[in-house]
């Protein structure tokens, strides 16, 4: 079995081009590959299937435990990526069906040669029941970005860490957000459901945004700061999110 | 750049096989190829480099943090299989130059293709003096295995596990040891130095049943459980380790 290993913003995917789906994903196959210690290591993985809803390849994430995720703005990046490399190319436009939806997909080469910057279509992020979190957070708004988030907004660092550190994944990714430190600009950590604390969300940072834009904080064009670096969202109608992704390695397991 | 993943009872190391050496180990390399989001993953890097001090090959091995580690059980059992698997054989006999001197290490198959079992001289155990830990021990022995220890001995699992939980490592790996659970044997979870808790640890494996037998709790051979499963050291002189090493995956690194 052939396999990459990339990252986007520290959130690392395993990602298997099967355009011919010869290699059906499943939950077992991504828990055994994604295992750090006994396996390859990584937060989830990327089964790239064949066309499907009419998108030029299908897109089936597994997170590490085996779960199920509908998509990850970070992880359709890595996707995308792995997609240039396999055509030798440096840019392309490609779209993806993912289980949330057909997004478009565009790559474009930076100065490093390990690295993409990839815009990606993230659908419409739209209001969600917001859940009752108990953190200390001045607000929280549900939304959902074809996933379901919660973002947390907190006044200062020191409430928006002691909120963060240790809380236990719940039924949806969790974004705990800071105003700045830039004009129209965040600051967040986020949990994400059946993973745990995360260095980076693309998802997650869409609908800190989109939250952010509703509390009156940024405008159309939001810098997310994450533990793992930075994101763009442009929140048009579908919203988009830029950021980074790089190739690690190429991986093969001979026993699958 | 050409690597492979392997695991000795859930230790996981990437083994650079440079027998010519081309390719100089150093401290910044293993720190970005173990980083387990933006590199490969490992707990530690492998250098395999040519022949020295009349051995077949010498080990440099960094930890994950880029310290370096004079021997590790587990890891010289990792090397011996990918250099079993470099020559396309299933059994081979070794001697490989170390930090803590020249070790002869035995490859043999096992019923499983991915799967070896390997026997390691490990040199001689040796007492070193025992480091105040306060941690509710009934004893604490110190020992060399080429690496200092400390090996703890516990009357219970709860005081064990009060005693190893959250406790961070020092200048020398600990051993948190009990009797059993069947005659002659150990159980038994590590801290090493510059990692943290670590599945298993081979030289630990080591000093806790030379530290078994000074208290009388075991004979010559004695199996030692650990969280990553279990090892047999046979106490002669030298001490001689038996376990099993796992071939997870190859790995090409096209920008190193």
């Amino acid at each position: 079995m052939h396999l990459a290993k990339y990252h986007g913003l520290g959130n690392d995917f395993l990602v298997l081009l099967d355009e011919i789906g010869a290699t059906p994903a499943d939950a077992a196959l991504a828990r055994a590959l994604c295992d750090r210690r006994t396996g390859v290591g990584a937060d989830g993985l990327i089964w790239v299937g064949p066309p499907s809803d009419g998108a030029d390849v299908s897109m089936t994430l597994h997170n590490a435990d085996g779960s199920r995720a509908e998509m990850s703005g970070n992880g359709i990046r890595c996707l995308a990526h792995a997609l240039a490399r396999s055509r030798g190319v440096d840019a392309i436009d490609v779209t993806v069906a993912t289980d949330a939806g057909v997004r478009r997909v565009e790559v474009r080469p930076t100065d490093d040669a390990r690295t993409v910057e990839v815009r990606v279509d993230m659908g419409d992020v739209t209001e969600a029941s917001a859940p009752e979190l108990g953190l200390g957070a001045k607000d929280v708004l549900g939304a959902s970005v074809g996933n379901p988030h919660a973002v947390a907004l907190f006044a200062e660092r020191r409430g928006l860490d002691a909120a963060a550190d240790g809380f236990t994944s719940i039924d949806r990714n969790v974004e705990f957000v800071l105003a700045g430190p830039g004009d129209g600009e965040l600051t967040m950590r986020v949990v994400e459901r059946g993973v745990g604390e995360t260095l980076a969300c693309g998802t997650g940072a869409c609908a800190a945004a989109w939250a952010a834009r509703r509390w009156g904080l940024a405008g159309d064009t939001v810098t997310v700061h994450m533990t793992g670096g930075s994101a763009v969202v442009e929140l048009g109608s579908p919203v988009h999110l830029i950021g980074p992704s790089v190739h690690i390695a190429d991986v093969e397991v001979p026993w699958l």
